[in-house]
């Protein structure tokens, strides 16, 4: 609720991200593999060609009726049936080419893949904003020399690009890991009532590819019940809010008073007291950091995904992972703007 | 976000519980805070009397501009700079009246106890008409035959009544425990800057006793470091939902074909198989439990909370706590929903 | 495993409470139990008075093999078949006083009963232990000035006694809050097969009372699937450590050179750095309280309890909870050792 | 502590692993670190090769004092300092070649390296002969039809093989996925007190090589704060767990009376029903899922690792990371254990 509270969204919120878990964007989604599917159904010819046509234009064209959804989805635990049924009332004579074989995890499954896709391309396009950020940063103040400083203590004498490498080291990784997650993540779901495929005989895998491939998806095994790469995709956005993490608390410690080793422009101010200027945003990367480190751990309760569909922990899925995946873009955009906000850092000049 | 959504909001949300975190609500209580502080200062004459209801009027008329808190939100790390500017704007010259000697984090946790309350005032209400539910269960069919399980293993014969006692026991527990947590949760928040009221010379505790009292709260000492009872809170919370999903997994068991010791009216359907009678309110319980079990730990990792306030572990509790609260409300109305579906429970009569 | 590491354990282990769930004091309980059980029949006349005085000597007599409790362990889930077996052919025609009616988890839930208990006594002497050393702490140097920081910023002088009160304030309700668990905690579980005291007819209530009263314990109903209490207990241990660890933080905070607000007795050494003390018991508060932190969900994910006993959740607590307590016990010594090593605290005076 | 309990250890210990992270074998690779930095430092000409000959022969013969180990731990903080003195005093006037430039965590992270290195090997190993024994068994019992049942109710017929198809998808992507990690895991740390290689002048890198080399590691760069590969391999172990977690899950649901899909050999027994025998692997599996999914968020709170070395994160990771490998490792056990007892799958027959 915070991401899109009318003041604390500005904070905690991203926009982006959020309009790629909108309903408008799902629904989107939804339509697009339903076409696809009667796509799919007529390359098979077990549909004809020119009633999946029609079929196609009555998905494009039916008007969703969201009140409707939601009836179903309080009744049914899901959307896809309502959905489905308006669907096949806009194809009226050609409902035939309409979801026939698939469930509804196929397409819920389906759009999440379309959607982390687009999540990765955003976050994957802000790592690399943000070690170009760096990469600045110790190009322009990498010389400047700072206190090395282990279990909280004074150590030796290092230089801020020492310090920066640590805070950029992870990015490049965060980059390839997201990257290697992508044939895991951006596939097709189509397994049909039980995950045999069993609805469209021996065409299954034909089918199959031709979905995925309209779809910009892998034809993957059907993958109803192996959660695994859901929950390595939240382990990763984890480890990318970890590590700006690992930056906000290092800037909150540098711009302490008797440290002083950083200078941002524009803190936060107080109610209290107006001199003061606090390092919001390096708190808020610390702030998501747990967040996300506090969320993880449910998908990996939601891998225990009983028989051939867990209602339960496919739920737990939902409730957790786009709120993970804003949480890490908010994070990116709050370490470049903090990073951004760098005026100097390093060991101040003796004062005069 | 899922709470609001357009359909899974239907499922998962709580418009009664949201509807106390909303930005009216909210605002209201910065609104109550500020006037019950103004009369404060006004009763220890630090503020001519006269000039403390002129603000109090003004507080009340003030239209607040929700766009401008956005920005101070984003750039302060919350609201409240910007609010008390726009009501010391509106109060003109009696601006000395507003908040003088308070800080941020007094008027958001006072904010946050009075919200408390009154989710606490649901939960209980809620508890108890499932305990009521629950009873009535028993009445009509607790001497009916089942076969009592241990291990996932049949084990020996009980009766429904012993199942369902299993399902109430803990119920009015959580009414008790809930009962017991409002002297902790109920308490005014008034520390000042660095929460030794030190903005109000010896007035402190005598301002403290006044504004607790207009707002129903009780005069704590300062808490602004010391969160154990919003984590203990959190907890209780949590304690709620995994009984209820005890419940909702134990329905989901009965429900199983071969098991058959449960007919629920008006399960889920599905896309692919009409045949189908989804429990989806009993899954929905899991769902929630298994929700609420993860974020509790996030709660009690900011109960570090360094210094004199954190502004790290201090948002942390905002990202998580609302969200909790809707996921147990909802829980308890899926729990009612639930009960209330049974129609018929304990060993199925053999087939003729 | 680190708790009891030949040199890891020192830094994390705790020899008292560890002591009170070693394979000695765990027989200690199962056969206290056995013992109460045994007069307990004898008293409702379930078996003859001599026939238990010889059976409760066999219990006491019996040398139980370990390594047999070990197989039945891996092949049963839990010892107490093959414990009773032993202690059955130890009372030989006696046998029938061993045991009768009761069920495993009743000894093992009971042991944990008369754990907690003493987990509970040690907890309590040392969080009051701690309170009177920050009380003398106070009394020493309380009115020393230091800078109250809030969001890692200075923000206006405090006295050591107003930081101290921070960390002293959560004890007494810590103190409080395990005494308010004691009657939850303390209390007999005794069920037999099924939860519903089947196995002894009408007298299942007297013997219930029998048995706690011979164990010191409350004589509850049977609590064999609502296992709030114990998420609540670890909840408490967690509130401990999340308290104690927002006084490491702070004490590591201090010790920083440029704050400088703390000396410290007996640093600890470095490899590579003769010349630094590592503030090692501030730091460790910090990783015990996000230990217990991160373990507290575990217990809540075990309140879905299927049944009339799950295995699976049910095993969940016996992984989790004695090390949550052996971090609590070592979290309260590292506080104590902490507070003690403190030599001086507050702003420090300007150098000549 | 339960992994080597005297009999719970039998349910939920494992030797192997356990015994990767034994006393003995952690000194065997603290020793193979110096000795390969010993050889490093004089491959670079920073210490006479016969002096570095004389160190590493001294390494090898230094009877390492335990006790005094966990004194240096309890006051240092960590063993380092100490085993360092104590190789030092056996190398006498040779001491130069020993530890020199490197620091604790140099030491602590390779042999962490060295460990994770030996647990990927046996949990590889283990995989692969799970997926033949799954493999082995849809050969013999795959054309058996069974129920599919999604969100736990009965939906359509499929096959034995495609039931366990979804147990076996995901192990051919966990023995991939720890693959890839090795990379990642299995690398020199070798940073010296800061993490800059300060201490050995421009010869840093080359000795970085020569000791990595000797080691069988990767030469990586310094990873002193960069914990995203530990966090992450944290979470491949709790994927692990939590595929087996479906498997044992979905075992305890087909072993219910009324469902009777499978007969397993060799069940536990029950100390107050002797006629049952209960699924205990199953349920260990879904225990030890719960478990991992628990840990994992610790090992992300850890990756805010502050400056240039957290003590406080350090140390979460070392009380969290041991426990999962066991856990994952007795997983793999029970279920093989559990496959290898599975007598009879599928739809039982008819009865008579």
């Amino acid at each position: 609720m915070i991401t899109d509270h009318p003041w604390l969204g500005s904070l905690f919120g991203d926009e982006v991200v959020a309009g790629l878990w909108s309903a408008d964007t799902q629904l989107g989604h939804y339509r697009a593999f339903e076409k696809a599917l009667a796509a799919g159904l007529a390359a098979s010819r077990r549909v004809p060609q020119d009633q999946a046509a029609r079929a196609i234009e009555a998905v494009d064209r039916a008007e969703i009726d969201l009140s409707s959804l939601a009836k179903s989805t309080l009744r049914d635990g899901l959307p896809l049936p309502d959905f489905v049924r308006q669907l096949r009332a806009a194809a009226g004579p050609d409902e035939k080419a309409i979801h026939t074989g698939a469930t509804s995890q196929d397409v819920l499954d389906t759009a999440l893949s379309l959607t982390l896709r687009d999540v990765t391309a955003v976050l994957v396009e802000r790592v690399q904003a943000l070690d170009a950020g760096f990469r600045r940063l110790v190009s322009a103040q990498g010389d400047a020399p700072m206190m090395g400083r282990t279990r909280m203590q004074a150590a030796l004498p290092i230089t801020v690009a020492d310090r920066v490498r640590t805070w950029r080291q992870p990015l490049a990784e965060h980059a390839a890991g997201l990257d290697a997650l992508r044939p895991r993540i951006e596939r097709l779901q189509l397994g049909g009532a039980v995950g045999t495929r069993n609805g469209w005989d021996r065409d299954g895998e034909a089918i199959a590819t031709h979905v995925a491939q309209a779809l910009g998806l892998s034809a993957a095994p059907v993958w109803h019940t192996d959660r695994a790469a859901i929950a390595d995709y939240a382990g990763r956005l984890s480890l990318v809010t970890g590590s700006l993490g690992k930056f906000g608390q290092d800037v909150a410690l540098m711009a302490q008073q008797g440290v002083d080793e950083i200078t941002l422009a524009g803190g936060g101010g107080s109610s209290a007291m107006p001199h003061k200027s606090n390092p919001v945003l390096a708190e808020l990367l610390v702030t998501l950091a747990r967040y996300n480190a506090t969320q993880v751990g449910g998908l990996h309760h939601a891998l225990i995904h009983e028989q051939e569909r867990s209602g339960a922990a496919w739920m737990l899925e939902w409730m957790i992972l786009p709120a993970m995946t804003v949480a890490t873009a908010r994070s990116l955009t709050a370490a470049l703007d903090l990073c951004s906000r760098i005026e100097r850092i390093g060991t101040p000049a003796p004062k005069a």
